[in-house]
């Protein structure tokens, strides 16, 4: 078992425990299915013999792993793999024209946000971190004052397009850890990613275009299309792989999409990150085609593995890639800097930008850049993956035992969200609303297709504090859910299942 | 002359100098012709007698009014009003179909910022205050580092729309000031003035959709108008009334505008200030005609007169009016932080926002709310409007003695900008392009119309600090367009043609 372990001294985790080190190798091995459901772990001796560790660390690594829901202890018998959740399959679209949109979609967002913001609620599902000591707020804090101090004049002067040189200095030199080869004229400053996913179908497409997006997508870019007059394409997605290159080429092949927009690297709202070998095919297909890729990159530095898998944009030939993203996710969730690269329509983009919304604030900026030179980044970075890894394993642990028997899931490889599928007779929307009665508040599987599809689906997000109060939600919902199906909670365990389970997630 | 002069006291300025309150009173007499060009001003005996204040007072006021290029001291003689510089005349608007803005305004503007960013060149005419003193940023930076180590935790929440809900209660209350009676749920937060006129445009238009805006206008108009396929349509103005609403009537009749977006109070560029007849008239007239009227008030708390001319929204029935303002320009240029009251879209436009950039800094916010609650910002925007109106003045002085004679202004009743018209043969893209090569920057007429008209126009901005690099610039701007016109500098005077400037400016 020795082989599959990559070694425990790590030079990149230079600052972790060993018995961190020990979890995050088994349960990568467990992921991957060299240790399938079911199997028996080594005893803890023979652990520390095998990894020159002590016996202490061993424990404290079972221990990590047990909390994390990935493994459990029998009495008199030693650590046995927990089944894991079955994994979606994958889905097949209707038939049918493009899509329009709907707008009443933002209703039901807003009622989600209304929620967000009052604090009696618990939310489930949003993606938008809350969780105070998740990020390094006291650090940048202190930089932003010390600014504050040396350059109090900062406020009174007027941000410039196309943004801080600082700060565009370092986002182009860490474009290489994603494979990418940046330089800072090629960036531009945005308002989120939210504002650069805007920017970027701005500036290659035409109202009325249609623009091809993965199903399930994230909910926003629905109204944001609609919004431009644009019509959105759904394009089939494999729960593991990501997008269908298959029937994407079809539809380039027809001319049938205008600009493609996805998310390649732990998707939202699925969290599967597309195999190397399929992202430079996509990467080919819209260079060869001539068609725009908008990817967003919002996760793509919270990959759970720390080899992270390269942007599609690092194999962009001739520049129809556009790479959006933001330090929203991953930084400094307030101060709302993001970015794109936009390749072959950079220009166009940082015209686009300054008579949009001119540029972003130089403080926030500069008080990125300075923290982003003084190395602290990659630090929190690794604890914030670690961090997003455990609670999602301890929230699809929470759902093997509260959900009813039949509930799939997808693992995300990244992020903090993934998507449940209930078994059939559970209506989501309806869900929503029950608990919504209860202040409990998730975001119900439809919101993410313009096809109003996923009735049976949710997003759910691990961005929040892991306490009593989000464990009790969950379970809530589980019990809900059960009620109207009316099937037991758990897994409905076979050593079949496991088996063909295992199987379709390695 | 004593009942022209509104009494020292004013409970609005208790923190005045009384030799400034005194320099006001007697520049607001000369704007309005009260003094009349070439008349003399009583003794300095006299006036300390008739205001009851030291000979020491008036002194320092008539030194002021001197400063400002108002008033010279002839010797043996006494203090005399300056002759004005010429007032511009109204303009005729070419014959023709609506103009379809060009998108290489947007280079000319990139060479513009581009200077503005370094350091090495002397920026007459961008409207980005770069003046350190000019706001109070130490202020705004003692707040922002006591919520820091108060709340260190806002820079890791994620901030969500509608915005923050302390710094929208404090804009409605301050609403008042400009007339307009807004509760916080009336506001939207947005990046800065221009993604407020942004959004605006896209809630209340449709691509190929014609919008009516006054000439010459805002230059970032014409290149936001085409990245949203809309047609601009150049409604004339007049130089010191503004829009000609007879015009714009006719245009609504005839049903050719599906949205209007006018600068009615200190007009960028004119600075002119609509009368409040017209602007009542302009709010019945876009409800009547049920057509949006976008107001951009960016310039509405810069005013120079003490009472506040209100916002066209003040006198909006049917909501049709969008008011579009920021911070920006008035307290904290660096933190873009702008708001919309979007009357009958206002629903709407909150969604658009959420899709659009989700929301602003809650920090950022936060800063700006508890400064408006402690009250400074009425003392703070007293002083930056005596600070513009005083610098607009020397400017003016400085062109009536540099600029070739003939030349032309406007004098604005508010902001810091305002427009110049050269006499025939003199082309301002030939200058701009002669002075760049020695690092002095302008924004030529072209700029600012569709129609590429204006090209003897120039903006001046006058936000800057007025130092000698400041006034050397400008005086070279003057001798160039001397050579280019064979024209000698300064005002050709007669007391006719005074008589006459007087009239056409009162």
């Amino acid at each position: 078992m020795a082989e599959m372990l990559t070694p425990l001294t790590d030079a990149n985790r230079a600052g972790d425990t060993r018995y961190n080190l020990l979890a995050d190798n088994l349960a990568e091995a467990i992921r991957r299915g060299t240790l399938p459901a079911g199997s028996r772990l080594p005893s803890v001796r023979r652990s520390a013999q095998t990894y020159s560790v002590s016996i202490n660390t061993v424990v404290a690594a079972y221990r990590r792993l047990e909390d994390r829901g990935l493994i459990e202890a029998r009495p008199q018998s030693g650590f046995y793999v927990r089944t894991a959740l079955p994994a979606l399959e994958v889905q097949h679209l209707p038939h049918g024209p493009a899509a329009e949109p709907a707008d009443d979609v933002l209703d039901l967002i807003d009622t989600v946000f209304a929620a967000q913001i009052n604090p009696a609620y618990t939310n489930l599902s949003l993606a938008c971190p809350q969780a105070n000591d998740f990020y390094p707020g006291a650090k940048l804090g202190r930089i932003m004052s010390s600014l504050l101090r040396r350059q109090p004049h900062l406020i009174g002067q007027y941000a410039l397009p196309p943004g801080n040189l600082a700060l565009r200095q370092q986002i182009a030199r860490r474009s290489l850890a994603l494979g990418m080869m940046l330089e800072a004229s090629d960036i531009t400053l945005t308002h989120g990613c939210m504002e650069a996913l805007q920017l970027a179908l701005r500036v290659t497409t035409q109202p009325g275009d249609s623009v091809g997006l993965e199903t399930p997508t994230y909910f926003y870019l629905l109204p944001l299309l609609a919004s431009l007059g644009l019509k959105a394409v759904e394009i089939p997605t494999d729960p593991q792989t990501g997008l269908s290159l298959d029937a994407l080429e079809l539809m380039l092949n027809e001319k049938r999409l205008n600009a493609v927009i996805a998310m390649p690297t732990a998707q939202n709202p699925m969290g599967f990150t597309m195999p190397l070998a399929a992202k430079k095919r996509l990467a080919r297909l819209m260079n060869d085609h001539r068609v725009p890729l908008i990817e967003d990159g919002l996760y793509a530095e919270i990959q759970f593995s720390d080899a992270l898998s390269p942007a599609v944009k690092s194999f962009d030939k001739y520049g129809w890639v556009l790479f959006c993203t933001s330090f929203t996710k991953t930084l400094a969730p307030d101060f709302r800097i993001g970015w794109i690269a936009g390749g072959r329509f950079a220009d166009k983009l940082r015209k686009l930008k300054a008579v949009s919304s001119m540029t972003e604030s130089s403080l926030l900026s500069q008080t990125l850049a300075v923290f982003l030179e003084s190395g602290g980044y990659d630090h929190h970075l690794r604890s914030l993956r670690r961090r997003y890894e455990a609670q999602v394993d301890e929230a699809r642990a929470l759902i093997a035992q509260y959900f009813p028997q039949g509930t799939r899931s997808t693992r995300p490889m990244g992020g903090f969200v993934f998507w449940v599928d209930f078994p059939e007779g559970v209506d989501t929307v309806a869900l929503f609303k029950q608990l919504i009665e209860e202040k409990i508040c998730m975001t119900p599987g439809t919101l993410y297709s313009p096809s109003g599809r996923y009735s049976n689906g949710l997003r759910l997000s691990c961005c929040y504090p892991f306490d009593v109060r989000y464990t009790a939600a969950l379970a809530r919902l589980g019990q809900r859910a059960c009620e109207m199906s009316g099937l037991p909670p758990g897994l409905a365990q076979t050593t079949d299942d496991a088996r063909a389970d295992e199987t379709r997630t390695s």
